[in-house]
Formats: structure tokens, C-alpha cells, sequence
């Protein structure tokens, strides 16, 4: 392509509405247009990149034997009334009415829609498994729509849904789909990381979740250098414990101290062995939850184990109301449910609150003194605590979230009763699992992880034009002939390169050249006496060649 | 792909829903499933053909240079009252709030959103001409969804719009864009018709349709073997006419003779010499038109003149209003605006009404008797005429309309202040075009045009496969083994082939083969005797060739 016929116009500051170096770096590159709150369009150069990730992971999807499909994005409201995700989902669905004041939703994903196509069709146990996928618009109406094309109400995603005969069905597609998965982040060149993460509220057998490492994320990690990565929400962690014969418990005042610091402090003990008592409300229902001292609650281990759908902190008129003293609160002959983390349950004499106000109680022992009716795992792991796999201290990092593959169960085939023939000629519920992974996302994540001060570095696979001949002036007949043989040569070859023949200055075309991140400039300028061309890497490497080995490269 | 793998299941029947032959070849081939009334999944089947359709579009696109960008489907009213769309179009316009109560159109065409990206770039002379193009999903909310995809509630379709300096920047696109749709076209083998068309109260200087020949279509076309097609709504022809001295006009007794061929019958004048007096409300003024009596009115001709956004018959209660008496109504001393297809002002010594009961004028003159205040070509033409260009008779056949180019003028650079700097620094209107074709309902009018009693007989571009290889036996191990290996052998050679290896009967696949409508048949059967197999073509020619030369075909 031409540079003069193309429509693209770059800017050299970042727009004043940008609030993340995505949304600055595409606006400024003319990759992007904001076409409204949260709305992107993608000019030629952004929907170049846009499709080749698109036809990236076609191609992974087909290999892996998924089978392409489009639904329509209007989904009528009685599909989303059979699965209960009408009334579940927030205002985050988009919903209109047609003429006949007939309800849809604009889909987010299209469980419903496949599902309906599924069971209609009566298949028996030999047509099981397969996967259908679609690469289409999907909406969110975000409430506060940020960080570029991260956060946008509309937004290019692959959705796959496998459908299957069993749990081993299903567990032989996941397997496929995170190997696809993986193979497109490693076709993208993505530093990644595939994380264990947390099946929520829907339960399901397993989940993961493709994580590009980035500070720019939302997304927590911990991760190990064997090659262990969780999202936070579900990481886990070993850490060290403290042995020490079990005493017997003292009521001690603690006159006016309350949290952990004061109250192991006033009584010299290490934070791991004073216990948090944390009022937490699930699902409406009050729960203490006993926690070590240098831990964290991790509320979404507690829904996952709870199979609640809201975990929050209990406020003050909760607590008043249900008798117990902020500051002094404790499990001894507590009236509150009780729900401990494993490590709490570890710490020999511990510290806890009374129940009365001004006191704790010293050389707590679980067992002795007190139980709980749930114990498990509801702890965050952080970064210095132990790999479980291989006992190396974790690390921790921000990510964006791109992909997520999920085992469904029967959680869908249940409610809309989408079943199959087994060989005894018996109905039997389909097997589902869902796969996410984000088109325009993954643009954008490529964005925040590879840029510099002179713009974007994309990686080969996805650049807008895999060379950029910059012919230097437009009116050097000899460089206007060269540069336009170098640029017909590369094409002919099938290379998709760009010839930045506009009437501009040479530094203004470098600066376009980087700021878009074509991966290589032939320069065809003053080094021509020689004979020479120059080609630039986007990332410096800088070579004088023969022009005629310039097609060659 | 091995169609034991693959998602289809076909039906024997056409389903009870189906009103026309796509929709009932398409779901039963097992290409698309009705999601909801007008709503379309295409199932993988369907599907591919649907994508090789949006291929072959999109680099017919690229090879006229025009540039693939996308735009949000959401598109904002504020943006619509800017164009004055959101009043003009009606209930088909899908509108829906977002959670903060902003107005939004569900896109069906984007010529506000793409026209909002131009003109805030600023565009100098030199960065025009140049078109963009998208292939997105589009939507109007039918009022009666219907004909299977060809008037369906979301659609995908092609759009694009150019952007040029003057009124030579946009004719010159225009034709580029004729030519690359006529290429579309004749690559998919369509029989169609690039037709003069209506341009509407839009006005601009010219407008082309591009219609499938079928009885199946909505649209009326007039053509000729000279090459002249157009939409009857802009068709033009030749008319015999009659030669005869003026005479002087009388007043007739026609007592209960109200009808062109009750008076003409009475008064023994040919229809052709009798006029309508024909009462329509223009944009809610009422008019009379006078057309030759074996002529039709063409209301979208008269809107086009007019300007209108709306032309209809007037009712009873409104001519009886006006004074007028409905069956002697006619022109002369009329206080009513009088408009005169320019073929009735033509007829010498006509019958027209008296606007006295029971009475009409024979022998009526135009100028002579009554004149009228706009005189225009406002009938249509029919079949049997002859043509503008050759003078042959035009032949009448219907057909769907897939494709429509016009040249939208400056109608929204006017209305949407869309500029760009000319040579001398100032302010001009960008001259835009647009150019629409619909990707599935090419799919569809396929479906319409080329079929037969066994199904789809799909052109091989856009085939779901290019061939089937048809295992008749799975269990004989022989069959397998050739099978696999011709299946295997044409996929190496880029071929996108079907291995029918399902437990069936061999008569089962031949059938779901040619209801699919994939081109070619390579039955490995009993002809393996001989070391032959059997290719068959979807239109039947059988051959039997070598095991070894079936990959060579």
C-alpha cells in the first residue's frame, strides 16, 4: 500500500482523553478512532492488525478441530430467562426492545444462543463431541468504560462452546483449547502466563485463564519460575508455620487496642500468631471467618467454596446488631457461624479477640478452645510464600487477562435441558465447557506490553505492514525508481509492505514508521550513491545492503 | 473435514416455516438454524460459504483500492440528528438505551459514523480521494421478517463510502466501485443485472443496483439484449404513438362510465387516447396526474422529481373534499396542481374527465385545453416497449437486488459539516458515495438461482467443499484405506474436501451431498473392484477414472 493513498493520520502528542498508553498509542497512531463512550472504530491500519490476530486464531480454532459458526448478537430474553442469566447479569447487559416490544440482549456471550441450536437438534451419543466457535462483536455496557479498548462496551471476541458426552469429553477439549490457546499467545510472541483460576459461582471442575504480563493489568498473578501461575483469586501458596507446645488460654486486657499491630505488639507477639476475626456477610447471611494475622481474606475462594453468589464485609450496624465489639471480636463461644482458613486453624497459642470489650485472649489453641463449622483454604497467596509445586518463593505480577477457558458441566444443559441419546437410547445431559479469548483485547494487550517512547513494537505475526519503504524525497527521480522497484518486489513476493511515497520530510516518515511499529524501514535515500539502502529493525538494528539484495531480505 | 466430525444434520422435507427456497434448502441442508423470528444462525456449513462470499468482496475491495475498516455497531443518536435520520427512518430502525439512558441506532448502514471519523481528521486535498469499507453485521427491524435471509432482521453486509474533492473524485470511485461489484458478481456466476436506479429523495446525480435474476425476487426489472437494465422504478422506454389532427374538444354524456376502459369502450377511443386523471398526496399536498391510459403511474419516479419523502394514492374522503368527483375527474379549468406524464401531453383528441357527473371530454389537446405545471417522465416501462438505447423490444423478469451504488453528493458532508482544505486553504464539502452489497443475501439469492429438485447446486468459489469423497462402505477396510488416501492426497493440494466417513448408507450420502450442493462427488465404492472410482458432478455428469488420478482432478 501506498502511504499517500492510505487514510491514516498520526499525532504527536498523546490525546488528552487517554488514560492508558493503548488507548493513547493507538489513537495517536491513527489505528483507532473513539467513536463514543467506550465505542473504538478501527481505521485500515488497526483492522489490518485486528484481523491478522483474528485470522491467528481461526487458524489455532480450526487446527484444534472447532468448527466456525455466527449467531445473531439480538438474543431474545426468554433463551436468557431459561438459563437465569437474565435477571443474574447486571446493567452491564445490554437489553432493547423490537417493535413488537419483544426483549433481547445485545450478547456478551452466546451460551444460549449455541445451546438452543444444540438441543434442537436431538443428536445422539455419535455426534458428540464437537466445538463451535464464532469470532463477533460482543457487548458490555461498562459503567465506567477505561483503559482504551480494555474496558470498551463493544469489543471483538473468539467464543467457543464444546459440547461433549462426558466429563472426559469435556476434559479432552479443555486440554485442546488451552493448547490452542497457549499456541496463539506464542504465535503473538505474548509474554504470558496460562493461570489456574477461579471457577465462581457456577462451580465447574476447572478453569484458566491466559494472563499477558503487563503492570498496565487488572489481573493479579503469583506465579513460580517451575512454571506454576494462578490468578490471586485462586493461587495457593505453602507457608511457614510455627511450632510451639500447646498453653492453655489467658483473658488478657488490651485495654483501647484493637487491631493486630497494637494487640501483638502490646503483647509481644508475632503478627502470624494473632488471628483475624473478619465479619463477612454471604449471600445475607453473617460469617466470622479466622484468618492468620499476616494473611489476607481471599473473598473469592470463600464464594467458590460457599457457591454463594456476593461475599462482602459485614458493616458496623451489622456487627452492633448482632451483639459483637469491633476490636475485641472472637471465636470463643462465638453465636456467629464460624469459617476458618487451614492456616489459622495451625497457629498454636494464638491471639483472639474476647467477645469482651477490652480484652483478648492469649494461647488460643483450634481444637481446645475453639472450632469452626468450614474449614479450607480462604487465604490469598503472596509473593515470598512458597510454590506448592516446587517450594521456590512465588513472585507476583500485574496482567490483562485475554483468554479464559472454562469447564461448564451440565450447568447449561441442566436449565435448558440440553441433553443427547446415549446407546441405550436414554437422555442424558450434554457435557459443555466455554472458551473466551479476546480479539481487540489482545490488540490492545500486545500495545501495552510492546511499545517504547517511540510508539508501538508489534511483533512480526500481527504488524499493520511487515516492512515500510521509506523513500526519503519524493523528488529523486532515482530514489522514487528504486523505492518503487524495492516496494513492487517485496509485494510480488507476497510481502504486505507499505511505500511512504508522501510529500513529507524523511524524519517525519521515520517517526510515523516507529510510531506505528512497522518492524522494518528500507530506507531508500542518500546512501543510494553507494549503492546502498538502509534497513532499520524498529527495535534499532540498523544494516547498509546492495539494492539489489534489498528484496531479499 | 470428515463429515463424522463435522456439526450438520440434514432433513428429507422442507420445514413447515419455510416461505421460500432458501429458507427451506438452507435449513435443511443443515447450513443455517432460525435463532428467532428473522434472526439467522449460519451453522459451520453455512457458515463457510458465507465467509468464501465475505473473501471474494473483500479483495475485490482491495484490488479497487478501497480501505477495510470497522465501526462500532452502536452508533449514537446525537450523530443520527445530526444527518436528520433519526426522524426520517422509521420503526425499522433498531434504537435501544445504554444504562445511562443514551440513545442509540443498532447500524444499518454508517455513513454518520464513518463521516464523523473524516471529518475530524481535517483532510487536505492532497490525502482525497480515498474509500472505506467495512463487512459488519447490519440491522432493521422488519416489520414482517420474511423470505428466508433475504429480508431478515440483522444481516451481514459489505458497506463502503468514499470521500473526494469534487464531483469527478466521486464518479471516478463510482465506476471503480461498478466495476469491482460486476467482478463480484461474475466471479460468483450469478445471472444478474447492473440496473439504472432510483435516487430517491436522497437526489444525488446517479445510483446503480445489482440484481439476481429470480422469480423469487421483490424487484422489477426492465431490460434489454442490448445490455440496458434497470429497475422499473427508473426504467425508460419508447412508446408507440398516435398521429391524428387536432380537433376541438366536446363535453359527453358517459352516464356511469367511469373507468378508462368503460368510457374508452363507450366513446370507441383506444385506451392509449384516453387519459387518467389520477389524485395523489405528495408530501401531504394533493396533485393530479395525468397518464396515457395504458400506462402506470410510477410513484418513485414522481417522488424523485419532487423531492418527496412520500407519494400516494389520495383517498375518497380527501378528492371529495377538494370538490372532486371520483370518475370524471380531468384537467381542464382544475383548481388542483396538474402534473402530466410527458406521453399523455402527447395523445391528440384524448378523453379526459369533465369534473362534471356523467360527463367526459373527447377530443381533448394538451396546451390547447389544459396545460400542467410540471411535465416529466412519470410512468413506468413495461415489457414489450422498446428500448431507449436500441430500439428492440425490453423483456420484464423479477429479481433480488444485492448489491446498490450511489452517489450520495454532498448530502451529509452538508448536513454533518464534513470539509476538507483545498488548494487555496479554504473550506470545502467532501463529495461522498456509498456502496452497499449484502454477504448473506448473495448467500441466499445463490440458494434462489441455482437449485434443483435434490438441492443446492453451490458455484465452486463459494462451495462449502469442493469435493465430497463419499465412503459408501466404512466397514470394508479396501474402501477405507483408498478414501482416506485420495481425502488426505486432495487436502495436500489446498483443496478444501469433505471424507463422508459416517456410519450411514452410501444413498443417504449422496443425497446430503447434493442437498449441501457440494460440486463434486467421488464415490469410493464398489467400482474399487476395478481399481475405479466413480466422480460425479452436482449437475450430474459421471465419469470413472483411476484411484490414482482422482487426486489430479
Amino acid at each position: 500500500m501506498r502511504a499517500s493513498k492510505l487514510f491514516f493520520k498520526t499525532y504527536k502528542n498523546d490525546p488528552g482523553n487517554a488514560d492508558s498508553r493503548n488507548h493513547a498509542l493507538l489513537l495517536r497512531a491513527g489505528m483507532v478512532h473513539q467513536s463514543g463512550n467506550g465505542l473504538f472504530s478501527f481505521l485500515p491500519l488497526g483492522a489490518k492488525v485486528l484481523k491478522k490476530i483474528q485470522r491467528i486464531i481461526e487458524d489455532e480454532m480450526d487446527m484444534a478441530g472447532a468448527q466456525q459458526i455466527t449467531v445473531p448478537l439480538m438474543s431474545s430474553k426468554s433463551l436468557w430467562d431459561e438459563s437465569g442469566r437474565w435477571d443474574v447479569y447486571g446493567p452491564e447487559l445490554m437489553r432493547f426492545q423490537d417493535r413488537k416490544n419483544r426483549l433481547y440482549a445485545l450478547s456478551p456471550t452466546a451460551e444460549e444462543t449455541i445451546t438452543d441450536i444444540v438441543r434442537k437438534e436431538k443428536l445422539s451419543y455419535k455426534e458428540l463431541p464437537f466445538t463451535l466457535y464464532q469470532v463477533e462483536h460482543k457487548f458490555r455496557d461498562e459503567v465506567r468504560p477505561r483503559f482504551g479498548l480494555l474496558r470498551a462496551r463493544q469489543f471483538l471476541m473468539k467464543d467457543g462452546y464444546s459440547f461433549g458426552k462426558d466429563e472426559k469429553d469435556m476434559d479432552k477439549t479443555y486440554d485442546e483449547m488451552y493448547n490452542a490457546y497457549s499456541k496463539i499467545c506464542d504465535k503473538l510472541e505474548l509474554d504470558y502466563k496460562a493461570c489456574d483460576a477461579d471457577t465462581g459461582a457456577i462451580g465447574g471442575t476447572g478453569s484458566a485463564e491466559f494472563i499477558v504480563m503487563t503492570d498496565a493489568g487488572e489481573a493479579d498473578v503469583v506465579y513460580c519460575s517451575c512454571g506454576y501461575a494462578a490468578n490471586v483469586e485462586k493461587g495457593i501458596s505453602i507457608v511457614d508455620r510455627i511450632e510451639e507446645n500447646q498453653k492453655d488460654k489467658e483473658l488478657v486486657l488490651t485495654e483501647g487496642k484493637k487491631t493486630i499491630k497494637e494487640v501483638g505488639g502490646f503483647l509481644d507477639k508475632d503478627p502470624r500468631q494473632c488471628l483475624k476475626s473478619l465479619m463477612v456477610i454471604v449471600d445475607k447471611e453473617l460469617y466470622m471467618v479466622m484468618i492468620r494475622g499476616d494473611h489476607e481474606l481471599n473473598e473469592c475462594k470463600l464464594a467458590s467454596t460457599l457457591k454463594a453468589q456476593d461475599v462482602r464485609q459485614a458493616k458496623d450496624e451489622e456487627m452492633e446488631k448482632a451483639g459483637l465489639i469491633k476490636g475485641y471480636i472472637g471465636p470463643v463461644d462465638s453465636k456467629v457461624k464460624i469459617i476458618a482458613d487451614t492456616e489459622a486453624t495451625l497457629v498454636p497459642n494464638h491471639v483472639i479477640g474476647s467477645n469482651k470489650k477490652d480484652y483478648h485472649i492469649t494461647n488460643g489453641n483450634y481444637n481446645k478452645d475453639w472450632t469452626a463449622s468450614i474449614v479450607g483454604d480462604f487465604r490469598s497467596a503472596n509473593a515470598g510464600e512458597k510454590c506448592v509445586e516446587c517450594s521456590k518463593p512465588l513472585k507476583h505480577m500485574k496482567g490483562i487477562e485475554v483468554g479464559h477457558i472454562f469447564k461448564l458441566g451440565c450447568k447449561y444443559s441442566k436449565s435448558m435441558k440440553a441433553m443427547y441419546i446415549d446407546e441405550q437410547g436414554k437422555d442424558q445431559h450434554i457435557f459443555m465447557g466455554c472458551y473466551g479469548i479476546g480479539v481487540s483485547r489482545i490488540l490492545a494487550s500486545i500495545v501495552e506490553q510492546k511499545h517504547d517512547d517511540k510508539g508501538i513494537v508489534w511483533p512480526k505475526s500481527v504488524a499493520p505492514f511487515s516492512a515500510n519503504v521509506v523513500l526519503a524525497n519524493v523528488k529523486d527521480e532515482q530514489q522514487v525508481s528504486v523505492a518503487t522497484s524495492i516496494y513492487e518486489g517485496l509485494k510480488g513476493k507476497g510481502f504486505d509492505v507499505m511505500l511512504d511515497d508522501r510529500t513529507v520530510s524523511a524524519g517525519f516518515k521515520f517517526k510515523d514508521s516507529d510510531l506505528i511499529g512497522i518492524p522494518y524501514k528500507i530506507v531508500v535515500g542518500k546512501t543510494l550513491q553507494d549503492g546502498k539502502v538502509e534497513v532499520v529493525s524498529r527495535t534499532g538494528e540498523q544494516q547498509l545492503v546492495d539494492v539489489d539484495s534489498a528484496c531479499l531480505l
